[in-house]
């Protein structure tokens, strides 16, 4: 994101995109202009373009930076063994990533509908490549024998949206530690897949 | 919604209630002025008012009535049975209920920031009670010695966050008939709480 090396764009351009996340994540990508954000940031409005051209730019970049970053964990990640060891590694890593990631995850989802048409296909080709990455370790268990699994492709975003949902009632330092969320959630995803 | 008998507003309210939950749909309730419902209906701005007092309580209506629309359907639905036929007529029922109401059912989890918190509490009730009617099946399941599930309250959410994603993807008239989606996540969630 830097403008010019040894600038302060170094810190502005990340905290122009921590404060865009937490204004669209609050009132939606089309409630907030580039002066509420150049506001939350404690620039001028006008040095915002310094730093990105448009809100349309702002909010690819952050979804698309969101995916990139979600890839890279999970290739990180995913490492060599059998199909339910590597589907369970898959479950735990989805659940902390995404707790990690509230206001990221809700505008990945909410504000597809604001993207240009060009950006969604590029964020869409994202997650399909996410997708494909479980997609990959259900076929795998397939073949190994210990999946049963009627249509791959809707078993992964049967299991993916499953996760997700864990992002709309836990509550960090709530009653249930993550462990036992991640271990009750690791049950009902090995058996939904037959494993 | 009718203010006076015989009135227009028999059909006024109703079609500034579809405005409004289309409006919102598409960019959020932030971004959605009381003036573009107007537009949207077709009457004056000062003529909305008429209907509804303010931009918050035509929100709160809309999540209420969905979610009352949800339970009244589900009432309906559940006769008596074993816990394994109830649990696939619930997960037909709920497919088919929320694909018929996307706009609603996007509304319902996307706009819960934009209530106020008494109306938040009111809604919030409204999704325990319909929780509550899935986690009586998944307990009698288990009561009947065919499901085997660690944690209701976790399992009816997930297999209600599961049965929501298929929003996001499927499409009417696209190459998948409703019934197989249903058979196939019918399979998962079966499969899910061990029965």
């Amino acid at each position: 994101m830097a403008r010019t090396t040894g600038s302060h764009s170094d810190i502005t351009g990340p905290r122009i995109r921590a404060a865009a996340l937490r204004l669209f994540a609050r009132h939606g990508f089309a409630a907030v202009s580039m002066r509420q954000i150049a506001a939350e940031v404690g620039v001028q409005a006008g040095a915002l373009y310094n730093y990105i051209p448009d809100k349309q730019s702002l909010l690819f970049s952050l979804m698309q930076s969101h995916m990139e970053e979600l890839l890279a964990a999970r290739a990180a990640q995913d490492v060599p063994g059998d199909a339910l060891a590597r589907l369970e590694a898959f479950v735990r890593f989805h659940i902390r990533f995404h707790l990690e990631r509230r206001d990221a995850v809700f505008i990945a989802y909410m504000e597809l509908r604001n993207l240009s048409s060009e950006n969604f296909a590029a964020v869409e080709a994202l997650r399909r490549t996410y997708e494909t990455t479980l997609e990959q370790v259900l076929q795998d268990g397939v073949t190994e024998g210990v999946f049963a699994i009627p249509d791959i492709r809707i078993a992964a975003r049967a299991v993916i949206a499953m996760l997700n949902g864990i992002n709309t009632w836990y509550r960090v330092g709530g009653p249930m530690p993550l462990d036992a969320v991640e271990a009750v959630y690791w049950d009902m995803v090995r058996k939904a897949v037959g494993g």
